[in-house]
């Protein structure tokens, strides 16, 4: 499935521990992707030079998780038509909510995808991500379909 | 480009004004979509059955603005393994905030993307489905890319 | 007393510290109840088909609990005529605030009765159910005058 | 169907507007209920006495509505063991959040039944009352269901 | 200073360890108070009769500390026309948030003053009342006096 | 009753319409006010010398309203003994929370007592001088006991 | 005064109305300003080329509006070291709260100096940027030196 | 670099620990600074005269951390035309969002500089007071450029 390439991009590297869940999902649907810290605000170059590399790579998803004042999502989005997924990332004094409207309040005209604040949204950001490529991969959409049913087993 | 149906989903009629900025976008764009109303908490069975059928069909996202204790569009995430797309309501007293969080905040194993509050969101649910169908869509890509540019054209 | 019961449904196996508090005062006025892990986004079919049965059993009030996107109770009252009691679960980022606003927010023709984030409100639940059931039950309803009573001794 | 006597309190004369719907709720299934104006804060004598009086007539449920620091759905509470209801009233500067977290945030032993904010928590105040009484009275669960029926048709 | 009374009452026991910066500040002063736990909720009657009865001795200014759905001082001040001094307590989910909000938000003819959340809050609210007492008894006042000087003294 | 004098301060013009309430009190009651105009951020010395001046005459409390970041109750309170009550004023984004929690939350050693934000909060702080200084004068106390009395009539 | 330039950059042509009270403050100062309408998300790189431009002319200080996610003041601090200073604006349903908390929290290394929202915010950020550039001109220095002394003549 | 002298002003000597970062800067880049423990609302006379004081030496720009109803920024602004910065402190209860409004909210007339909740605000506020005083000061400037390049390069 080496054709599928999905770009994780993080915002710094103390968001390594809270975006786990999402490279293992990646790896358990042996989804091939490439992991970066580019800060939106410290590296901004580097980071528009890295976006437009990939357009012209295999990358057709980005996961870009970020805190605080929380630029990244919303900065790639304004350099791609790719589709852009954001991770608010938990925040020390406000808990994330600041990270969650700073990525979720785009305007109109540059989307980012916000999934929910910390692990559960890193986790989930993998799994729409698949969601997208399975539209046209017939073997990531068997394997959700198989993830899907697995979920909705009873709990002991 | 009969093939890209998208299924638009309101949780209460009330909010068909709000959400014509992304009937607009997808007309534009020249993409078919089914609009309905349908909330998870008035209608579940048929909400349920709608999206049931949809899987048989060409559906290939789905986009669902709600209010307040917005379930609808985790709802049908639960129900799919197609992307889902939530649009959180502006509402009379919590301005959406009530709204928004009852849509991002989905715990880990069922992903719905979340857009801005509003009418912002609801413009940008419609091109971040156009991205989703563009990666595998010539077309609507190519198109993609011209409002891209049109969109960094100086304001004057 | 067989013929009181009351269904108690939590989103996430997690809950089920936070649920206890509930759980004892039941158990203290030996009212029978019926203990689930049905999640409103991961085993949604399994949900509505339990909620089905139950309306077929003896069950005359639901509890349920869940954090963050709280759809569950929600999801009951869409399902049923049975009063619903809703109680927030407390999230880690958050603190319950979303849950709080997931579950009281409810639009119009649907009601969830919402308590307390937390064990105050997994308590409460117990009592509120309880106090429904007393309308109809001379024995539920002297325990509660007794428990009234104690409540009201001075502290010492 | 006299014998089932619901007692609605406001805190304020102000808050009958945003009762209306409620009072509506109740007149349309015929549910008799007594409406008074009883401030926590105003009138804590006359209210006592009032709830006192209620309990030897044929009172079964509270509904009480109030905004601000809104302390009556919970000094209802403290003062009987019938089920209490509560409406938080959109305030001015605050739109509700504080009438909101001053009814549901009740300690552990005193349960508030709390809705959401405004007329659409007024409504469901009604329905959730009738859903109670529905418990041990046939007529109101067959028009609770004709509504349930009602309420899921498809909105044109 | 006997003739000094200030009434101090907590909702709970739990309550104990976050009034004592109030406590000492009276201590420190020599004036005399009198320490109460009576919940609005659990010990309503109690509560009442106990405030009658204050009002007929000595007392002259109530501190009353609460917590959640902070009735408490709100109760107080519509039982007399003493000044009411509020504390909101620090909440294990909103962080004393809903304290706050239910103790400052109160409606026009029922005033209550509210310090901050927390011990800062308790101790202010002992400086507070003997501010008040101070106008009338020179005393208090030169030692207040005394206590400003202190405070402005550089810190090393 | 030349005898009682409150001091009320406006941090700006555009707050006269909303301390209303507070002056209509204080005539009612025959208290003796004066009124100033005095921010704490535009005119710190102007302030810091009323505010002595004050202390040499007859001036027994301050009333502070000021909205945003609201320096001004606390201002008042650095440099005086004498109780100082704050009114937090609605403000055009953040709809006086900004206002509350700038005045509220004070740190130990300097209180200053927090009334609700707006109009009921203007007309508080009227009420809780007046109980102040009902303490040692038996007019206002016996005013004030009408007033009360009057409060609690029945609502029509 | 040529020599002092200053730019003030809007994320979108709709905050021009609430960027004129700091445009009316640079042009009562006689300082030349540079007004520019560039998304951060719509026109990134015709931003950064405009930044870059920039700093080889004579701007010294930035001023950056946006509302929403406002990545704008954030991103052209991330391409200077000249001094940035944002505010934020008030936007449609969170009131500016989203645009406040995505300015001012920003990373380590990369500061921005954040005002309140909306029109007070616009007026002070030019205040600041004369404040510093009075540093070094003693023209600015002597008209901030009458402005202050006219902002504290005693209000009527 | 003695020319160079910066205030750093903090409302309690708790707060210590989290200036440290920004001490570390200043120190770093050999700019020489000034500490003081001076409260707004503890040692207001003596703050004043230290910011009379200040202004005949050679201070060029403030930077104040405070807590809370943190006044201190606002009142170091209200007496000097100088630069002020506020680092708004982590509150135990409210995690710094009060802090953070009683900073930034200032009238119109009377800027602060507000910068992120803190220790990343605290390295920000000597960041940015560098980046004023290096207009006019070539080394500062030149290491500026040089913090910036380090800061850009690639984590790892």
């Amino acid at each position: 499935m080496d054709e599928c390439i999905i770009s994780v991009i993080l915002g710094s590297k103390s968001d390594l521990e809270m975006i786990q869940p999402c490279l293992d999902v990646l790896t358990e649907f042996s989804v091939s992707y490439e992991l970066k810290i580019l800060s939106a605000h410290r590296q901004p170059r580097r980071l528009v030079r890295y976006i437009n590399e990939t357009s012209k790579r295999k990358v057709k998803v980005f996961i870009a998780a970020a805190g605080g004042a929380a630029a990244l999502p919303g900065v790639i989005a304004a350099h791609t038509t790719l589709p852009v997924i954001g991770v608010p990332v938990e925040t020390r004094s406000l808990k994330g909510i600041d990270s969650l409207l700073s990525i979720v309040q785009m305007p109109g005209g540059v989307p980012v995808a916000c999934m929910a604040i910390g692990k559960s949204g890193a986790r989930n950001a993998a799994l729409f991500a698949l969601q997208i490529l399975a539209l046209n991969n017939k073997k990531i959409a068997d394997r959700l379909a198989i993830f899907k049913r697995r979920l909705s087993k009873p709990v002991k």
